[in-house]
């Protein structure tokens, strides 16, 4: 297998979480060669001030971005950058021929007034008319050739595979969905904040953004435009997502149905496991993956689906990578086998 | 106020968290005198062997069940027994003119079918024609005179108390709810398990008998007949719950009455506290007390209620501490008024 | 006991974690009347905002600290400011015969040079004339008298207490003691920063400041002058400090020798309780409350006492109270004898 | 790398922590073909029940272990067995031929009667003359040729690591060291217990088997008979041990002297990362890895070693693997050159 020449992969954003997981993916995934880090106001700086865990080990020196410099050295960037800022590096990448994933909210929507609506006026909307959704699951083929891959948010991933498969099979008997998702505090992010404070975040369990969070608009553009009741609940772990999804089944559709329906959808996929009945998919046994975990729960009319996955794995840098392998041609599990620990 | 007699009250049952934290309660009350303490197995052992945080603390001594000796003791008993045990010295008490107050699941009904469906054959089904659901903003009254009351589990508490003004005051379009509902891992007991054994228990969670919970035909039963679709979550936290409730409102029925209903129902309650517009409630701000937070979210015809508790509070000793109150015509808040530790 | 008219009590500083236990203990003390709340840039604001356990509970409005109006209004302030600051509002108090219990580290030491040596120049020196280190179990009839006290660091509390009776009692071999002491991350305050992020306090615990931090001159200035090697930890819990002290005792003294010598020392001490042998402390069991477990072990020469207390509480707040009681002649543990939550 | 022909491994006890973490490592190993899974009581049940985070997952089969069927699968066998069982499995796959790496205690010292003192009496002592005690940073020579190798423990190799530098290079005053170590919960095993239950074992951490626990006695074995004065705490994480040390230096010998002396020892070690001055090592930060961090503070005449390794990597399979490695000439670092997750 690796006799192959490795492809040529930067990664632009090194200092928030996303940033450090796709590094630590990148730098043992055997078909890559990592050749340009950059990281913003850590340029120049150690690795192991940005990354603890990396300590000694060998990664490219970290340097301010700079386009010409990327695309010199390599065919795919991977960002890791906040919203409103990947946009431009975006751009300017694929002006060079870079082909792009980007892990931020910039090219989710291919509608620049979606985009706005939902986040700002976009600055670079002429990259929406490349963009794919990179939720593989979904658009694999069109993600292959792609020249600019928009990851979803994480929540959204954990949704949209979840309720993916009942939508487009037609077994709901409503335009509408609830989600309530818990989180871990690594979705806050990497910046501290009074929200995300040790002693205020142990312990305890609360919602935030009630039916107001801006995931939902993702999730229902992808779910062809079911209305999304999305409550965001942040809980005392560091990763993971675990989304606790209701929705209405026609008349007629049981349990049996709804399980041959998932079975279809993912027997083939390698990152979705479908747990067997009366099993609850747990966060913590997709911690560090990029797999999916997916129960199934029906009552009568309701179906209850649970979808387990990390947040920066399977949420963010674990599904880029995925992305990236399909754009190069590389095995789509390529870097991504590995399973959570345990415990 | 002290210039009244105390109380004469026993606690039946003081091995298990429920038992302990009643204890601890019992201990700094200040009309009551705590005259008996039963415990089974660990009848005639050190306190701090059950109770670890009261090393050197003065108690009674920790003695086997008599249901002659408890009589002659005191006047009121708490039971924090499993439910099976329960039944039975409630019943030999009640004989023996002890009032009583259940924190099992044994008095929750008064229909010994109805007890029947849920858990198991009723052995002393007799007492049940005199036990009152022991929800104190539900049946004030009634607990002022009852002889013997079933304090709510601790899931319904929290679902009543954040469900039954929307429904009581006729605001529900459907006969229906869903109750996701969340709790810290002292819900399941002190008996160690795998299921919350430490390495496996931080660092996710996940969903436990989904849609097949024995709590929901008991808030079934106290919300008018609605259909509870319930899904309880196990989270890493000590205590608490945090139910996030979804209900479907009737035609015209806004944010305003909402709130206003919920003002009515609850301006009074020293107990319950509505928080403002936009604030989630967070069970780590009522741990280890008798209170309930509340938020109230509306988006068009969806509420979402949430509501937190301590499940060993409100959900359980505390709760039964205020039925104790009520029974006794003490003040209803009596020993309960302390505030959750910050952080 | 409530015959008597309660105290007038100021508390000035509300706004960090010190100050919101301060505000819990003083607002249900049986014989404290709030009088005053002083809170910086929080003045205006809600009380939930600084304390979200306390929504709708009755306390006085956070205003600005003012020291005529302070002085007007209560005979007592409790000082919850950061060092550097508390001295002013100190020495200004006391110019209006308020008299002043410390959290800060401000009085600590009535010797300038030394607080210049450890902290900073002292702007108000002429205080320090006045000052008694609040230890109860060290100074209690020095601290009955003071117009100021200056209560002792979160760690030296839990040090002295555990290392005082060997030393005083001449029982070691060397002028030195190790201490490894392991805290709470609520010891490292209520600002946000990264080394109290969550997502990297959680699952992981490290030293700091080894051999280097300030509260070690505190602790040697109370331990007659011992050498004190001091390594403080963070651990993933957010209340408690758990001391390992290792001890070298004189030829010819015994774990008999030893134990003798802390009844001796503790055994009419309300808040320190002396372990059984074999039994070790955990700061859990102690938690929100004024209590210190103390373990002895002794193997041949080797001393190791373990000492746990809430480093809110008997490290903080709770002495302060405990303190306020010996200054206003009440009974000493007054509002002070709850026991901590379990679990 | 792969042309070469993967060695035949059999892993014998797959249901406790150390067996997953073993069969994780194994199945991700570039050269090693797993073909054989033994794991008594658990014989023929699904690999998720032993290990969740391995649903669908392809690997052997569970099977009750048989000498004689793995000496005809494998040259390798690793066991992830109790101690007093794994002598009888070693013993018996020797005289297949089969070479052993054991996890358990049964093989760490080359005398039955030290064993005796320390565990019990041997019942296979005829092994302990070819074992060799398999720290690679100690033994790395002896271990390549080995039939047998037994594994040190968690507590003595993080210990080992942290000591061995400086006692080997003669730099101490004394005959001795005090090990102050603060180790996870999965050290305590998969085994539920009180002691490990969730809700008492979050919020506190606590000392156990003070001065009195037995790996006391393999630290010292490895340590040139230093009189090791151990306490081992269990604190609230779920995997790590951080070993904080103390060490009295000989006159004359600094900082420097200390830091070149480690530099000496493990500046060829890749699993062994000396960490620059002033900054502390942490547990997080090696999780999942067969690292082991190490931080050194000097004042004075004492030396403060910090070491974290992961017990279950490091301290347990990744150390297995290392030996493996070694065992089979191949790589030492293969299968073993991830990085912690971070966060």
């Amino acid at each position: 297998m690796m006799s192959k020449k490795p492809i040529r992969v930067a990664l632009v954003g090194a200092s928030g979480y996303t940033g450090v997981e796709a590094l630590r993916l990148l730098l043992t995934h055997p078909h890559v060669e990592l050749t340009a880090l950059c990281a913003g106001r850590r340029a120049g700086h150690p690795l192991a001030e940005v990354a603890p865990a990396m300590t000694e080990i060998e990664a490219p020196a970290l340097v301010r971005f700079d386009a010409d410099e990327v695309a010199e050295k390599a065919d795919f960037a991977m960002l890791a950058l906040p919203h409103g800022t990947a946009q431009h590096a975006a751009a300017d990448l694929m002006a060079r021929d870079v082909r792009v994933i980007d892990l931020s909210a910039d090219h989710r929507f291919d509608d620049p007034q979606f985009y706005a609506a939902v986040y700002d006026t976009h600055q670079r909307p002429e990259s929406l008319a490349h963009t794919v959704y990179g939720l593989p699951e979904l658009n694999r083929e069109r993600i292959r050739d792609a020249r600019l891959v928009g990851c979803p948010g994480c929540y959204p991933t954990s949704v949209i595979l979840g309720a993916g498969p009942a939508q487009r099979a037609g077994l709901l008997a409503q335009d509408e969905l609830i989600a309530d998702c818990k989180s871990g505090v690594s979705g806050a992010g990497r910046n501290p904040g009074a929200g995300t404070h040790y002693p205020e975040t142990t312990g305890g369990l609360h919602a935030y953004k009630t039916l107001a969070h801006r995931h939902a608009p993702e999730m229902s553009r992808n779910l062809g435009g079911l209305n999304v009741r999305f409550v965001p609940h942040l809980v005392p772990m560091v990763r993971g997502i675990l989304s606790t999804i209701y929705l209405r089944l026609r008349d007629g559709v049981d349990a049996a149905t709804v399980r041959a329906t998932y079975e279809a959808a993912y027997g083939a996929e390698y990152f979705i496991q479908l747990l067997a009945a009366g099993v609850h998919p747990d966060p913590r046994h997709v911690r560090g993956t990029n797999r999916c975990h997916i129960g199934l729960f029906v009552d009568g009319d309701l179906l209850v689906v649970q979808s387990a996955i990390d947040n920066l794995g399977k949420g963010a840098a674990g599904q880029g990578i995925q992305n990236l392998n399909l754009m190069a041609g590389l095995p789509e599990t390529a870097g991504l086998t590995q399973t959570a620990l345990f415990p």
